[in-house]
């Protein structure tokens, strides 16, 4: 968390500018039981990777900066609402320390708090007045629907291969890395090229975050992960380290049965273990860390300056987060 | 139905477009599981009143057919999309004759397919790069989601009045309404003067609309109406004809009563009668042929021609459905 705080220190103001945005749009909807469940979702915040993203893909022209804090705030609403969606879809109790508005309040006003938050944030982005931003923004929402169809349409399913996990998280997550930072360096109104390097570079750390949280998935402890360990396979979600792992035909054929025969806790208990024991997660972790290098030396090309050194403290941290 | 086919009949090739500009976008996923679930959806047509106001109300100014083309196909998607989460929301089994998908694919996938949805048809207004549009669309997906949340909040309360239920309904109904007319309106390249008159116009017809519906709820019969008679009442919500009624204080007592007790299926027939024996009917339809009439008489202030004749029945037509 230090380290975060590090990375985000030349941007802490303009973070600020953004919470306040937030804050502002929390007690905006003229409907009293409406502003209290978005002050419920706003109140904690949480890594605030995305918004950061866009700021500092913003610091390599000069640019008035108010277009850069409404579409930050725009991706992390964004964000937020896609998060009261998945909650609902997963029926998860809570999320960032707090009560999900599903579980607190009924699938009926999570889906329609969630619909809130997604057309608001897509009016903010309309305040940018750049009309390619918007346009990707748009797609990006579609993007990250795909995402979770996509993973539920593959449930259960053992065949899964690298190349289509990487697209699964690439509309889970990349995509939406990759528009923060893209459109922060475009609405900043840098060149073509820059523009390019900062959506591939956010591209890229988009998808070693998401790595690094199917490993964690097995890694991390329930409490730090707020989940239960193995949560993935319990849903049947096949992520890296399983596809590693199960180049091994003893652990592909437990995997299998696992999804077969009901998904006894006594077979995940043992399919953790050998993930964990085989060197599945260490090769993932590799993976993730070959991308946050890609990343880092992409930056390179970019003019030297306090950004460019956040972005490149950046790419360290993604990989080493454990929660 | 007739007087609808003479209504749409001179913009039956547009709808057409809009038709295959559908289909199109029912089968563009890339993912086949999800392009089976938005041919389900798009296969059944139903009223297509929102994309004919935007194709009539582009017939005031000479344009290129396309940007009204696409506009159109987005507000029939809007419309779908909140369609799906509101029997999401709703648990209906059925809808436009066919099964719904939270009913058939539960409500994981109901959700996410409607973020897809709303987020393609955004992506469709994009493509007419009128930000002004763009930026109204977003705001009506908002008020969309508000309409429904207010709802919800005010579920079993009773001292609704008419400038809350007008608010209400314009946020449920009358804001797309108005967002299809002003866009078809201004995607045109009609003068500011028109595209007001024709945003008004289309408002008023939404609201006339809704408050149909609000009295078919109590007027029709369960099969021409594919729900309960008095669902609104079942789900607490109170509406025009409710609202009239309860100036007698015998009916409020029993509105109240039955909200108070658990709602008996007993007291909820004596309520239908009642209110169907009241004059509450009759004034509710009052209100809305008025704004009808209204909305014909702005019509006037607009140069003759066939889409104003089209406009024209569509106010007769709105007020006399009776499905």
């Amino acid at each position: 968390m230090t380290q975060l705080q590090t990375i985000l220190e030349p941007i802490l103001d303009d973070l600020s500018f953004v919470d306040e945005k937030l804050k502002d749009f929390s007690q905006s909807s003229d409907l009293p039981s409406l502003d209290k469940l978005l002050k419920h979702v706003f109140a904690s915040k949480g890594k605030r990777a995305r918004p950061a993203l866009t700021i500092l893909a913003s610091g390599f022209h000069p640019h008035d900066k108010s277009n850069v804090i409404t579409m930050a705030a725009a991706v992390e609403m964004l964000h937020v609402a896609t998060l009261i969606h998945d909650d609902t879809v997963d029926e998860a109790d809570t999320r960032r320390g707090r009560i999900t508005i599903s579980s607190g309040w009924g699938d009926r006003i999570a889906v329609l708090v969630g619909d809130y938050v997604f057309a608001a944030s897509a009016t903010f982005v309309c305040d940018t007045g750049d009309i390619q931003v918007i346009r990707r923004f748009s797609e990006t929402i579609m993007e990250l629907s795909r995402g979770e169809l996509q993973e539920i349409s593959l449930s259960g399913n053992v065949d899964g291969n690298i190349s289509e996990y990487l697209q699964r998280i690439y509309f889970k997550t990349g995509s939406l890395f990759a528009t923060s930072g893209e459109s922060g360096a475009r609405l900043s109104g840098a060149d073509i090229g820059i523009v390019r390097i900062l959506t591939d570079y956010s591209r890229k750390i988009g998808t070693a975050f998401q790595i690094i949280d199917d490993i964690l998935d097995f890694e991390a402890d329930e409490i730090s992960l707020g989940k239960p360990v193995g949560s993935d396979l319990l849903n049947g979600i096949v992520t890296l380290p399983t596809i590693f792992a199960m180049e091994d035909n003893n652990i592909q054929n437990l995997v299998r049965r696992y999804f077969e025969e009901g998904k006894h806790e006594t077979i995940l208990e043992e399919l953790v273990n050998l993930i964990r024991e085989s060197n599945a997660i260490n090769r993932a972790q590799e993976y993730a860390e070959n991308l946050s290098r890609e990343a880092r030396e992409s930056l390179t090309r970019l003019p030297a300056n306090r950004s460019r050194e956040s972005l490149e403290e950046l790419t360290h941290f993604i990989v080493r987060r454990i929660s």
